[in-house]
């Protein structure tokens, strides 16, 4: 056990846009899978006692995630588990959060959890501390320094640290580069990677991301801007950066422009599938390498069983198969 | 118990800014305090098997926040959960929040969880869900709907269902209205409240928000006039809003303006003490009325014991009491 923990740790030190590009090019795969367990829409031989309250309805959700890596790990580089709809069960969510981040990394995937986090730089820091550092054991007799010092003094990671909790984080640009820093930091020090939003998928993402600049530039454009340069000295040996950017796919030109003005950043495109977009729509995101972008479906993969009408893994199964080849033919490599 | 649980509920329906209102007035206090329990900056009598793994280190964390809430607690309208701090201690650290959220409640103050969450509508259907409407039961039989139906789907809260986790949420206007619309929707049918970010404290939120539109406005004062809409329908009898501001203290004349841009907005003013500012630097913001604006203060009273020496909850407490007389002096009610 010691030594798988010990293995963990020393991929997880690898850079994160590195580990990422091996998967890509091994797997030829640029799918990630966004698990997002919701207890209504779950399998009904999963339901069981999912209505007798939240540590119930959080099992069921953890059952259906470790169900989905299963199905998908053949066909997808990383899943995203949306952290909000485990937040939703309160502690027993975390603790299912926890368990299939786990059971993610030891079926050989990289874990993005979907937080679309920023604090002020004090208490960035413990969201770093949270998903990107190497945690403390649970309780365990003399593990090291106290859990959870992420104040300003730099501690080296207890001897049987467990592994961060996940690979990368979708982080939030409004509070600007201090408060992103710590997550910098994190994928400095410990190969972690972030995916900083840009340009939103939703409709409304255009309230704030599309007023005009005095310069002629939506603001989005702006934060392309800043993200590539906040992200130019975590360019790893593939050319690609540690901080990647969330552009939406259901904005063709906007994925465009993205890949112009963040050639380093592997972009995260969230929109296929139940929002509307297609991999046809990503394409021209793949010209600054097979890895230098990733379509994540959610809805459309995972809750495939509830219109194909197939068991709900082979269903998963089946979708992923499919987009995986239809995004690597669309991305010319 | 029962009885309880429903009487808390009928508090919760009662809109947020009008309880707010009565509570500033009854008190006489706009003080926050923030609780950011940071497990290496404990009292040393608190700190115990802290270094012994994550479940103790939650532990520990509450019991300072419980003995914090005790100590502020006459001079306080609500205490403001830093949620990072305890999300860097796992499923462990969000037990520990749901407790102290609870102690808080039972204490008579408001809870005001901050978290800046914000994600695309569906997905922050399941953040509105996890801290702003009322709970399942945790593994209580017979508890009615599917936990966590957070879905499109209406679903009315089940009989026995618990109080919300919090009374409001601190949210990140970036991804825009729709993405905003479960948090007002909890505003509108469930009495909670919201305060977005628009200004922040740090130096580095001059990065997105002080970038100049091209009609000349700073995006934070274009962010500004949307909430200021956004909240519009949420004026309660105190001819306050449910959905406030986030604004720094650290920015004097950005108070001012936030005030004439947001006429009924609570203006949530984090920056007082350890960040640099004073109660005289806000005082215009209390200008719509004594509970239009809300002093938020965290470490300078929750670790005052490490300056002063003083026993801790003796410390917090008399810190919190000299800033309570400070902030009503200077707003002028």
């Amino acid at each position: 056990m010691a030594q798988d923990v010990h293995a963990d740790r020393a991929v997880a030190t690898a850079h994160f846009a590195d580990r990422l590009a091996e998967q890509v090019e091994r797997k030829r795969s640029q799918l990630v899978v966004g698990l997002d367990p919701r207890p209504d829409l779950l399998p009904v031989e999963l339901k069981g006692d999912a209505h007798l309250g939240r540590e119930h309805a959080a099992d069921a959700c953890a059952r259906f995630c470790r169900g989905l890596v299963d199905a998908v790990a053949p066909y997808v580089v990383a899943v995203k588990p949306q952290v909000a709809f485990f937040e939703a069960l309160g502690a027993d969510g975390v603790r299912a959060l926890e368990d299939v981040a786990e059971y993610a990394r030891l079926a050989g995937l990289l874990v993005i959890a979907d937080g679309k986090r920023a604090d002020v730089p004090s208490t960035a820091r413990a969201y770093a501390a949270a998903y990107l550092e190497p945690r403390a054991q649970a309780s365990v007799r003399g593990s090291g320094p106290v859990e959870g010092d992420w104040g300003n003094r730099e501690v080296p990671p207890a001897r049987d640290a467990l592994a961060p909790l996940v690979d990368a984080l979708t982080i939030n640009p409004y509070l600007g580069r201090d408060a992103l820093e710590p997550f910098l930091h994190a994928c400095r020090r410990h190969g972690a990677g972030a995916f900083c939003l840009v340009k939103t998928s939703n409709a409304g993402g255009a309230d704030v991301q599309d007023l005009a600049l005095s310069d002629g530039r939506p603001v989005w454009q702006a934060v392309a801007a800043l993200v590539a340069d906040w992200g130019d000295d975590l360019v790893g040996d593939h050319g690609l950066s540690s901080l990647g950017a969330v552009v939406g796919a259901t904005h063709p030109r906007a994925v465009g422009e993205a890949r112009r003005l963040m050639p380093k950043a592997v972009l995260l495109l969230p929109g296929v599938g139940a929002q509307g977009a297609t991999p046809a729509d990503v394409a021209r995101a793949f010209t600054s390498g097979p890895a230098s972008a990733l379509v994540t479906v959610s809805r459309s993969v995972i809750y495939a069983f509830r219109t194909v009408g197939a068991e709900w893994r082979q269903a998963a199964s089946a979708e992923a198969a499919r987009l995986k080849r239809e995004v690597w033919a669309v991305s010319g490599w």
